[in-house]
């Protein structure tokens, strides 16, 4: 029996805003199983910013996603056929699998999950790459203690919201930034951060660097970004002196010309650290990282949120959506 | 008898470019001596660019330089009268005695110094605070390792100077960048740099961003930044994944608006570390760093150059030149 896959290419670049013809739907079919490999049906894709920096050809962290190649993206999903001696029909694995609906892979490409504690999807969320990413951002670089302030954009997304509910069991005082009222309602009422900017109630980036001001009578000594521009700007200036700013994303510019910095000589004069990473080229604490996250969700210590889309055609537009933050929690794709 | 003192308070605060009304000269008398204090004769004041930080009210790493005082400064010189049991006349000592002629200080404000291996007036130099800002910049933020690129901004410089002599010593390749030919030769020639970008050669951004280029083959990968603006732009987009920025100084903004940074993003796409910081709050390095600097000044290992300015009178015009550039190594005032 032949099974026909249907995936998502890159088509063209992207220059400035993303649209969904820079994507085309092809349908193919898939290949025999080699030795040690699975076949994959992906339950479910997740869409994460990261993707449009692959989509385009400038300078990143990672080589560019090639054209005419199958959209890159973590996949969680159900061993469907093996010829592997590691992994049986019916394992569920996540894994690297691309926005299409099956991956052949081999077996050491993908990772089995045990769902009786937590739900596949959150393998791509609070306990997959964005919670490790939360991880890794809030203790090896904005490295918080008892008492301080952390701040963290973006603050009801996936990333987001580890980072400050790992940063209140730290003993700190979190204030979460983020696009409209349910999301701060949401991140205060259930996430339990003390305090949530609503960034888009700012008439203008002073009225908004007043909101922050209010928000943060202390200051702020942990800052987790993932936005950029403006928001980045005003958190510089509430800095205290010997600040950790742990740059994850800058999602503010990447549809557009860079966004500048407005006044750099803050990280002199506040002596502050702002730090770069991409938690993929950390791999030595993610099995620390991803058995607290497990424990945290598995216990309801760490709470989080989802935005799902149904069908992979509809992946393009819900990408779309999450680089204008229309997603609410972790943006995935339904696969079936 | 009694000692009249020439000082220079702070008169007003400048908001743009600092003039000599800025400054103002007053004569005073000086003060009997308590028990356990010195008069002291400065022979030299260091002239350096936190200063001008100071001078104004804008959040900075340290509290303004009051209005109607005496101007904060670096000195060393010679123990004329002590009511000291650690000191005696004669004693050779640095400080912070400020822009004045003479200061009256406890013994413990000041600290003895041999001037048989070095000249006094290193003391404030290659031996002093500018010394221990390059060594602490370069070896606890840079990092830099055996063949890895290093550039420093302000080369010829008291600080840039040193930064360079001790990456070398770690073998590194080292590019300076400074203005003009003759600051640009002696770096090469003299300190052993492996390249200097003269900047005031390039006609515009993208000129100097290619020299720059031309210079660092295989990018930068620890940069000691001085200067901020149009440098510290052109570096960014240099420096490889990993690299690390020590923030010392950005005086290319001190006497204006601030200067934004055009391309903050690249911090997470080279994952960069970009760190600030003032030596002063770093005293336990202190005595590790002037072993070892005194130690090169004495063995010839580690070179320097001044620019002195005769009489206290001359103090604000020669601080004015050193905002400029107009200094050609560590800018001194020598008082007797």
């Amino acid at each position: 029996m032949t099974i026909m896959n249907r995936r998502f290419v890159l088509a063209s670049r992207p220059t400035a805003a993303t649209r969904e013809d820079h994507f085309r739907l092809e349908t193919v079919s898939l290949p025999e199983l080699a030795p040690g490999q699975v076949l994959v049906r992906h339950h479910y894709l997740s869409l994460d910013p990261y993707m449009r920096g692959r989509m385009s050809d400038q300078k990143s962290y990672a080589a560019p996603q090639p054209l005419g190649e199958v959209m890159l993206g973590g996949t969680a999903g159900e061993v469907v056929a093996s010829q592997s001696t590691n992994l049986v029909v019916g394992d569920r694995v996540v894994g690297m699998g691309g926005w299409q609906d099956y991956s052949v892979v081999a077996d050491k490409a993908v990772r089995k999950v045990d769902v009786s504690p937590v739900p596949l999807s959150a393998y791509l969320g609070a306990v997959g790459m964005p919670g490790v990413t939360g991880w890794y951002g809030l203790h090896m670089i904005c490295e918080p203690k008892a008492g301080e302030t952390v701040a963290v954009s973006a603050a009801s997304g996936a990333v987001g919201g580890v980072v400050g509910q790992l940063a209140k069991a730290k003993g700190c005082r979190v204030v979460g930034i983020a696009g409209g009222k349910p999301k701060c309602d949401y991140v205060t009422g259930e996430l339990g951060f003390d305090a949530c900017i609503d960034y888009k109630a700012a008439p203008d980036p002073a009225a908004f660097a007043a909101m922050l001001a209010d928000a943060t009578p202390a200051g702020i000594d942990g800052y987790f970004e993932n936005v950029g521009g403006m928001i980045l700007d005003a958190v510089l200036a509430r800095m205290n002196a010997f600040g950790r700013i742990a740059i994850c994303g800058m999602i503010a510019g990447y549809e557009g010309a860079p966004l500048p910095l407005a006044q750099p000589a803050l990280i002199l004069q506040s002596r502050l650290k702002v730090q770069g990473f991409i938690v993929s080229e950390q791999p030595a604490v993610w099995p620390k990282a991803l058995a607290e996250l497990g424990a945290g969700v598995a216990s309801g210590a760490i709470k989080y949120r989802e935005t799902v889309a149904s069908g992979l055609d509809r992946a393009p537009a819900a990408f779309i959506g999450l680089l204008h933050g229309e997603n609410f929690g972790k943006q995935l794709v339904k696969l079936i």
